[in-house]
C-alpha cells in the first residue's frame, strides 16, 4: 500500500495540461483536484439516478472515479490533441500498462484493474456515469474560470448540451439536466 | 445539483493552511487534492480491512471521505491551532451549519448530513477509517514534501505511530501498518 | 521579540481567502501585503484628516493598522461567510485570545492588546479610520484585479459608497471622497 | 490620493528579486509583504528603545517604514548587485525622482519627500531604526525560508552580528539583541 | 563555462517585471521564456528575409537573441519606466558591465561582448532584427494573455503597427507583416 | 508565421513535468525556459568545439536547439517514464507529426522538418551537441534546485559523467569537461 500512498501524492502537483495550454497560470487545477471533483459529481449523479429508480452501484461509481486518472502519475496529463498523434488504442494500452504497474502487488490489484478497464471501455453504466461526471466537472471548472475572468475556453462548451455519454433513460436525463443547468448558468454571465 | 457543482470548485483553489503556515509556497496542496488523497487512501484501507474479514461498507467510507471537508468552501481551511481558540464544539457546530447550507435543496441532503455528522462524531467504523485516511494522507504528503527538500514538518510525525483512531482488531492493524510503513520509509531518508 | 519577528513571517505567505474563493490564483494577495496596504492607506487618510483640522493621533492609527490582522498567524484568514457560522462574538474572542498569545512576554504587550481591542470595538476615531482603510484597500485591490481582467468581484462594491465606518464630519468626508474616487474610476473601465 | 491607492497595489505583486535569484519560487515574498514586516519590526524596535529611555518619535519611524520602498512601483526591486553597476548615487537619485512622481499632487507630498530623503541619507535616529528593521526582517525571512528547507542563503548572515546601522547606546543594544537572537536561533537548526 | 551555465539558470525564475506591474500573477513569463520566444521569432523573421533575398547572417541573429538579456541575471528585469529615472546611457553602461562580468574568462568573451554591444547600439541588420523579434514576441505574449482574459495591456499595442525598428526594404516588410497579422488577429477578439 | 508566433507562447506556461513529479512547485521550469537554457548552452559548447578545431555549423546547432521541443505545444511534456509505455518509435512518430502540423504552411517548413528529424535521429554532429546541451542544462537546473534546498533529484546525476552523447574527439572532451565541472561543483555542496 505504501507505494500507492506515496505515488498518488504526485497528482496533487500535476497540472491539468489543457488549462495551461489555454493560458491559465500554473497550479490552476491539479489532476488530484479534478479527480475529487469527478468523484463528488459522480456521487451526486448516481444518487440522483438511484432516486429516479435507476439500478446503479454507487460504490462502484466512486471506485472508478477515484481510479480513472491514477496512471497519470506515470504518463503525465496529456492534452486532448495528443490523442490525434498517438492514436486512441496506443493511448489506452499505455495508460493500462502504467496503471497496472502502479497497483502491482496491492491487495485487490486485479479488481482495480478490472475497474480501470471498465472505465476505458465504458462497459458498465457506472463507467459511463463517471465519464459524464468527468465532462461535467470540466464544464463546472471552465465556468468557474470564466466567472473569474478567463476567456478562450469556448471550445469546451461546443456540443456539450448534445453529448449523451452512451447513457439512456433516466440516467441520460440526469446528466443532460446537469449539463443544461451549467450551460444555462453560463449564458447568464 | 448546480450550486454544489459550482461551489465545490472553490476547494480546488483553497490551500491547506497548515502547509502555508510552515513555509510551503502557495498552491502546495489544495483542499480538493487532499480530499482526493483521503478518499483513495480510505478505499485502499477499507479494501484491505475487508480482505482481512472486517465487515465494512466501502461505499459509505467513500461517501464520507468525499464529503468530510466540503464545508470548507464556506469556512475556509482553519489551522489546527484555531481550534484552541474557538473550542471543538463551536467548530463542529459551525462546520455542520455550513455543510447543511451547501447541501440544502439537494436530493439526499438529509442522507449527506447524516454522513457528515457520522464523521464529526466518529460514530461508525466507516467514519473512523476516513479519519485514519485523513491522517495517513497528511503523513504521505508530509513525506513527499520532505523528500523534495522541505524541513520543519517534524511535529506532524510526533506520536503518529501510536494513534489508533478509535479502531480495533484488524482495522486497527491495517491502519497501524500503513502508518508504520510511512514512518519507516521516512527514517531511511 | 524574537518569537513575534518569526511568527509575523507567516503572514507573508498566508493568502487572503476571499480572493481565492472567488477564483483568483494562489498568491494573489497575502495578509501581510494587505496589511501594508491598510497601513499606508490609513496614513494617507489620517494625514488628510489632520490637514482638514481633525484631531487625530496618526501614530496610533499606524500602530492599530500594523496590528489589526496579526492574530491570523494562528487563526488563518477566515472568509466573511464564516462569521455567519461562528457568530461575531465568538470570532472576536478567539482573535483576541490568539493575539494575546502572540504578544505574551513582549515589552508593551498590554499596550498592544489595548490597541487591538480598540480596533475590534471601533472605540476610537483612530480605530475607525483603520477600519475605513481596511475597506478602501480592499476596493483598490479589487479594482486592480478587475483592471487586469478579473470578474465576479461585484459584491465588494455593493453599498460601498454608502458606508460611513461610524465616522463623522471631516473624517467622514475624507473617507467618502476616497471611496467615491475608486467607484468613479471603476465606472470608467 | 486615488493614484497612490492604486499604485501601491503593484507592490503586492512585485517579488523581492533577491530571493528569486537564489532559487526561491515566484511569489516567495512581495515587496509589500516585506514592507509590512519592516514596519511591524520597526515598531517593536522603537517601542523597546523608548522603554529603555531612548527619545524616539515612533510615529515618524512608522511613516518612514511605510514609505521607504514605495518607489519600487516604478523602479522595480533591483538586486543588490545592480548597485555595483549603477552606482549608489545614481540609484538614490532615481529612487528619489520616482518617489516624488508617485506623491506629486498628494496632500503632504513635501513632508513625505522629506521622510524618504531622511531614510536614504540615514539622517535621523528614526531613519536608522528603519534601516535596522529592514535588515532584521530580511534575516527573519531568511530564517523562515531556511527552516522550511531553503539552502544557499548563507551570504545574508555574513557579518550580520556586527552591523550597527550607525546606531549608538541603547538603540544599538536593542538592534544587536534582536540580530543576535536570530543568529542564535539559526544556529540551533 | 561552468559559471555561465549556472548563472543562466536564474533567468528561468526571474519574472518579466512589466507583466507583474500590470497585474499578471507571479510566474506569468520568465526572462528565459521570453528570450526563447525572441530567438525563435528572430529565426522565423530572418529566414523569411533570406527567402526574399535579404542578405542576413542568421547564425549571428540567433547569437544576439540568446545573449541580449543575459545581463539580467545581475541587473534584474527593470520596468520600462525605470529608464526615465536612470537615463538610457546609464542603463546601457550598467548592462554592458554586468554582461562583461558574466562572460569574463569564457572562451569567446570578446566575441560575445561585440554581439551584445551590437544589439545595444542596433548597429547591424541582425541586431535590428532581434530588436524587432523582441517587440513581436512581446505582442504575441500580450495577445496570448488577452485571449486568456487579461485586460489593461492596451499600451503595448499603441503605435505598434508603425514601428519600423530602423529596418528597410524587404526586412521592414517582413516585420511589418508580422506585426500587422498580430494587430489584425487581436482586432477579431 | 502568425500561427507559430502564437503557438510558441504555450511553451512559456507549460511546466517541465519531470520536476513537478519530483515535488518541485508548479512553475519551477517552463519548457520555453529550458529550451532557452539548451540553446545558450549549445552555443557555448559549439563555440568551444570550434575553438578546438572541430568543424561545426553553429548556426545549425542553434536552429536545432530552438526547434527540438517545439512540438510540446501539442503533445505536452511527457515524463521519461512514459516512453516505457508508448515505446520510443511511437513517441518519435507522434512528435514528428505534431511538429509538422505546427510548421505546415511556414516558409521553410521542409527545412525545419529536416532539422527536427536530424535531432530525433542524432544524425549530425550538430544534433548530438544539442542533445548534450539538453543533458547539461538539465544537470545545471538540477544543481540550481539542489543549491536552493531541493532533494530527491539524485537519479538525474546517475551515470551522468559517463554519457558521451555519441560524440568523439574534441567535441566529446568539451562535453565531458562541462559535465565533470557540474558533478564536481555538486560534490562541494
Amino acid at each position: 500500500m505504501l507505494s500507492v500512498l506515496l505515488e498518488l501524492q504526485r497528482l496533487k502537483r500535476l497540472d491539468r495540461t489543457g488549462w495551461v495550454l489555454r493560458g491559465l497560470p500554473p497550479g490552476a487545477e491539479s489532476v488530484a483536484a479534478h479527480s475529487y471533483g469527478v468523484a463528488l459529481t459522480a456521487m451526486l449523479l448516481a444518487d440522483e439516478c438511484a432516486a429516479r429508480g435507476v439500478g446503479v452501484d454507487v460504490g462502484r461509481v466512486l471506485r472508478i472515479a477515484l481510479l480513472h486518472d491514477l496512471q497519470e502519475t506515470r504518463t503525465g496529463d496529456m492534452p486532448r490533441t495528443v490523442a490525434d498523434y498517438y492514436g486512441k488504442e496506443a493511448r489506452r494500452a499505455a495508460e493500462r500498462a502504467a496503471f497496472d504497474d502502479i497497483m502491482r502487488g496491492s491487495t485487490g490489484a486485479a479488481a482495480y484493474a478490472e475497474l480501470h478497464e471498465d472505465y476505458e471501455s465504458r462497459a458498465s453504466l457506472e463507467a459511463r456515469l463517471v465519464k459524464a461526471a468527468d465532462g461535467i466537472d470540466l464544464l463546472a471548472q471552465a465556468l468557474a474560470f470564466e466567472r473569474a475572468g478567463s476567456r478562450g475556453l469556448g471550445e469546451f462548451w461546443e456540443g456539450a448540451a448534445e453529448r449523451d455519454f452512451q447513457l439512456e433513460g433516466a440516467a441520460r436525463e440526469v446528466v443532460r439536466e446537469a449539463v443544461a443547468a451549467l450551460v444555462d448558468e453560463r449564458s447568464r454571465q
